[in-house]
């Protein structure tokens, strides 16, 4: 834990997606109108808003040059890609990693988080750039699933499907209009599953660097399903295609 | 569209779960402490509330009576469990059918019908008591879905059970602790998933009614899935084993 305080460094810090910051404390009786975009951007992204008296902050920043607000940021450890694969071959199991393309709702990144640990996936890989990094509401959403797989940040994610590849971890693009039906793929082996956000979805170079695209059977005429879904789906098919391959490898 | 209006009967309404409100309407300047209650209430069941000169109310209304509130209600239509089968015989497939023991949660509700639908589910089976019903917020986290499939409202959950398994349809509780993992049941033939809610899962009584109890396989040592998600699993599994089947009677 960690504490930032001031106006303009608080104010930045939550301008960045607030990641991180667990609460926001604000003194009583502080003129409220310059809080009131900080108690916003706190709210967004999960934080919780507290008032005190200005002691009980002057105390928190260890200084009382505070300007009357102070965030309590408890620092989330991204995880490495080599140490995701490492923690796969530590379990003597194929990898499974999930790279996530512009997933920006925190309730949905959690979600993500909570079926991938679930379903058994090694670690979960997410863009610096237009996407929710792990703040609380991520953690909150995850039903607590953020604290036992590890989530990793990249600048690129077209390169992290270039440096899958050559540690021989074959990387499939979830998408509706996908080239083969997922049960077509052989995702029993080393298998990366890439899905998109609410918005555009896998973003085309990305879709061109992965070694397939995959599309879930659809029976409605209509209807698409959400990311989470479409990713828990994906993951299941690996788990079951698994079970399949070490049964057969048994008889 | 129809419209409710009086303290009494829009507060009876909104308590009841507030279903098929898409609009609370509430007169300019009128005591707002007796509006509370409702505007909360409506809120949480995703109507819009407005507020109008009186005169706008006594228009909706077509009364002068109505204490200055007025509930605009689009009846949703639930359908009922024959025509859900019968839907099934229309398309010549085999009957899928999902059945929701205590679904609370509006969103986690309209996840899931956006879910059947796209997976191809004829219809879903949603109790009385205890479970949301089909709401405007319901409508929304659908995307729309909601239009598209049928929703059957039952009294009696196992009766739907006893009812389905009369028609030739099998069930299986989806579970934590089922007896058998999911790809091990015949799920190519007519067959019915039933899911728990947030909170205890299915209940005995409807578990002991139904033909099977299935787990999904985790792969996490902790973990547990949201109920839209195993849920959409289990949907999946079934496209896939009726894919399968229709590949075999082909050849």
């Amino acid at each position: 834990m960690r504490v930032v305080y001031g106006l303009n460094p608080v104010r930045e810090l939550l301008r960045a997606g607030g990641e991180g910051v667990a609460e926001l404390w604000v003194a009583e009786g502080a003129g409220r109108r310059a809080f009131l975009e900080l108690e916003r951007l706190a709210a967004g992204s999960g934080a919780k808003v507290r008032t005190a008296p200005r002691a009980r902050l002057d105390r928190l920043a260890g200084v009382d040059g505070h300007q009357g607000v102070v965030a309590v940021v408890s620092d989330y450890r991204y995880a490495d890609l080599a140490s995701v694969l490492e923690a796969a071959r530590g379990r003597s199991e194929p990898a499974l990693v999930v790279l996530l393309d512009g997933v920006l709702d925190p309730q949905n990144l959690g979600a993500i988080v909570r079926s991938a640990h679930a379903l058994g996936a090694h670690g979960v890989v997410v863009p610096r750039d237009r996407a929710a990094g792990v703040t609380p509401a991520v953690a909150k959403a995850s039903a607590g699933a953020v604290e036992h797989i590890p989530v990793v940040r990249v600048t690129n994610l077209s390169r992290t499907v270039a440096e899958l590849k050559e540690e021989g971890v074959w990387s499939a693009a979830v998408v509706p209009d996908g080239e083969r039906e997922l049960c077509e793929l052989d995702l029993a082996g080393p298998s990366a599953l890439v899905v998109g956000g609410e918005g555009e979805g896998v973003r085309d170079l990305v879709r061109r660097t992965c070694d397939y695209t995959a599309r879930i059977p659809m029976a409605g005429r209509i209807g698409s399903l959400n990311a989470s879904v479409a990713l828990a789906i994906a993951l299941y098919e690996c788990v079951r295609q698994r079970r399949e391959s070490s049964k057969t490898k048994m008889t």
